[in-house]
């Protein structure tokens, strides 16, 4: 997997001069990676991006370690002989047109998968969008290059999606909106040779990642995937796609991926301990929330603490809904928060800041209440929900300073304004807080520390 | 109702010259829309946001319309009973400190109760935010003013909301994101007298509000509640909070309101038509759909575009789930749709634009399939999924620019850049097409027209 994640040299077979063809997009993003040992392979052009143009892969210098195709599918199997007969053994198949598009396409894609055998050679697609190492800043994709540029942050998530242009976009928004930094973003698609088993395994001993986040539309082999699961030793979190059978249909004509039976593929997979996610915007979140709980712990009984009764109200019914309990508070605790609140205010879990907000100043509330709660022995994390607008940020996030004295988890729910809530998110994130605009997000994450 | 939605005068009893706190907020927002009849209140200041402020209500000029209190608790009986003397009929406890915080409150918010009763006055509340009249621009809150100020838009949804604080921030975001415009938003807290019945049955004639959206924590009166949503004859929608039995006792010491049987709650909200939402971003993205949706019709039956297979086989996972269906296109369509896709690709909903996007650019694939499928008597209503950038916005909203032309209900689920996000959601509203970042809350809110 080394030489498809981390080559040394690199062709390109359908590289394009037009900047607004996919072939100009994979050279003019690897350029900026590789100062030599790129090469574009088109016998129409004589330059790509600034480099010398080869007329066809039997011409390069020398075998590359990993060679990317982007023609047209019907041309892919005469390029994957000269691959062969260059020597070069390990070979992405970006164009789509394969098995995805019905019996012809599947043909020719096991064509294409004979020559590879044949030549030991590895095969990685077709009909995927290839690998982004966020770490490396090595882009092998069709992916825009000022979609990317600027914005690729390293950090210890791997990615595997089966699917080509949504793991673009969905990337795209990972990077903008400052979910998680990625270590390496792997689009598989159709997968006639590489899997997600092949790329767990390597995962094992890659040191630049602690944590797995995937889209599958199926499971390639599940006594291997289990294999490969439980060897890892890193969470997991899966969004899988065709669940339905009307999905599945739909599953199959975008990856060929056949359909599986979805009772016993839920079971499996919680026996796995894998973590699930049921749309890409939760599977960023909960990804997130678990790359930034490394080392807190959590558990059932969750504290909760808002600055309104009805969020309080609402907060406490999803957590019971999601198996987890908003107990009792110990009597030492609320003896201590009865400090901040007026004689009148019943105190209890889920814990309704507002008169203590009246009477000592929001970041004095949130501050003293926090610091009882992470203290109570019957309390396993922390729910805290806030309104946050410029005037209440910096007073907000110093309030929740706190909540780095404990290893109890907490997450974050926020409402108010949105610039607001983008800089607190950098600010509280960076304390290991995940935030969330979604109630049900923040309910769900801390739920996978239930176990 | 009247007298409480849009006086013509009003005292505030409590008001204050020291603007952090909400005595002075309650005038300074009144005076945004009131040149004069606006009497502030308070034996301890001679002037108030620049107004002459009276010792005591027995002071005042004229038996003001509307009385707004503000003061602790205990002292508000005193001030009822000087606003019966006044012969003042319409009074608003914004105070806390009643029911909500248990025996001592709640015998407080009787002793009010009864002076109000005898002296045939209507009181709203205790333990409320007020209204915000979107329309007229009259906001008898506690709301601090520069956060609504500039943002209120006049709208034809109408809120009740049992909830203070949080009422107030959910208002703020609903602002803020543009969510919807707003009619009259009401927070009726404790409702000791006035309840959502008297709001319900105001709204039926009420010209300016044509969708009524709710939060509450208990229904006060199941008899009259299902005669008032009958009456209304408009869409209703609910966030009900309390469904736990855990939640419950929240929502006891949120607004002393009495825990209900949720399975039997649930029949009886289903059984009168309303549409149902589980948290606060969810209620105002299906109110937004349904405002926007006047006059469109839908089903069961949704056709899906998508621009990527893993979205369409997520967006079918979640549409089946919603017990939608995603019917196979009519053979007419599907040879229309052959014009747009490369041959070797395989036509079905849901569809999956890329092969076309590739072939005849975004904007022309989107269009033409778009124009092909509204007309598609196989498809009741469609989903529409797109990735947008500063590139794609222009294009894009141009393409949706087709759905115009059908009575069939749209729903838009984006990813990509958020700022461009912003600015295709106010193209494609204006177009009643209600843009998600959600998949799940598209799919819910399509979900809403097949009855």
């Amino acid at each position: 997997m080394k030489s498809f994640l981390q080559p040394e040299s690199v062709a390109v077979i359908g590289a394009s001069s037009d900047p607004r063809k996919g072939g100009y997009a994979i050279v003019s993003n690897l350029k900026e990676k590789f100062s030599e040992r790129l090469y574009p392979v088109n016998p129409g052009s004589r330059e790509v991006c600034g480099l010398p143009c080869f007329r066809d892969v039997t011409d390069l210098p020398e075998a590359v370690e990993l060679a990317i195709i982007f023609v047209p599918s019907e041309s892919v199997p005469d390029v994957l002989e000269g691959c062969a007969s260059k020597g070069i053994r390990r070979v992405m198949i970006q164009s789509a047109g394969f098995a995805e598009t019905g019996k012809r396409g599947l043909e020719l894609q096991n064509r294409c998968k004979e020559i590879a055998e044949k030549a030991n050679m590895r095969l990685w697609g077709p009909n995927c969008m290839g690998i982004v190492n966020g770490c490396s800043g090595m882009v092998a994709s069709f992916i825009r290059t000022d979609a990317w540029q600027g914005r690729l942050r390293c950090g210890d998530v791997s990615l595997i999606v089966q699917s080509g242009m949504l793991s673009a976009g969905f990337l795209v928004q990972i990077m903008n909106e400052g979910y998680f930094g990625v270590s390496k973003a792997c689009s598989i698609g159709n997968r006639c040779d590489v899997n997600e088993c092949d790329l767990l395994e390597y995962f094992r001993d890659d040191p630049e990642t602690a944590v797995v986040a995937m889209y599958l539309e199926s499971v390639s082999d599940a006594a291997r995937f289990r294999k490969a699961v439980t060897a890892l030793n890193k969470p997991v979190l899966l969004l899988k796609g065709g669940t339905t059978s009307r999905g599945a249909e739909a599953a199959r004509s975008h990856t060929a991926s056949l359909a599986q039976d979805s009772a016993l593929a839920e079971g499996f997979f919680r026996q796995i301990g894998i973590h699930r996610a049921f749309d890409f915007l939760e599977l960023a979140d909960l990804t997130k929330a678990v790359t930034l709980w490394k080392g807190k712990t959590g558990g059932k009984r969750i504290g909760v603490v808002t600055f309104s009764g009805a969020s309080a109200t609402v907060a406490t019914d999803h957590l019971i809904q999601q198996g987890m309990e908003v107990p009792f508070l110990s009597e030492q605790c609320k003896s201590a928060l009865a400090r901040i609140f007026p004689s009148w205010a019943e105190i209890e879990n889920p814990v309704d800041l507002w008169p203590a907000i009246e009477r000592t100043g929001r970041m004095s509330a949130y501050r003293t209440a926090l610091e009882m709660i992470i203290d109570d022995p019957c309390v396993d994390a922390i729910f805290v929900h806030a309104y946050v607008d410029s005037t209440i940020l910096a007073p907000l996030s110093e309030a929740l300073e706190v909540l780095q004295r404990t290893g109890k988890a907490a997450a974050l729910w926020v409402i108010g304004d949105a610039s607001a809530i983008k800089m607190l998110r950098t600010r509280v994130e960076a304390m290991q807080i995940p935030l969330f605009t979604e109630i049900v997000r923040a309910v769900r994450a801390i739920s996978l520390l239930a176990g």
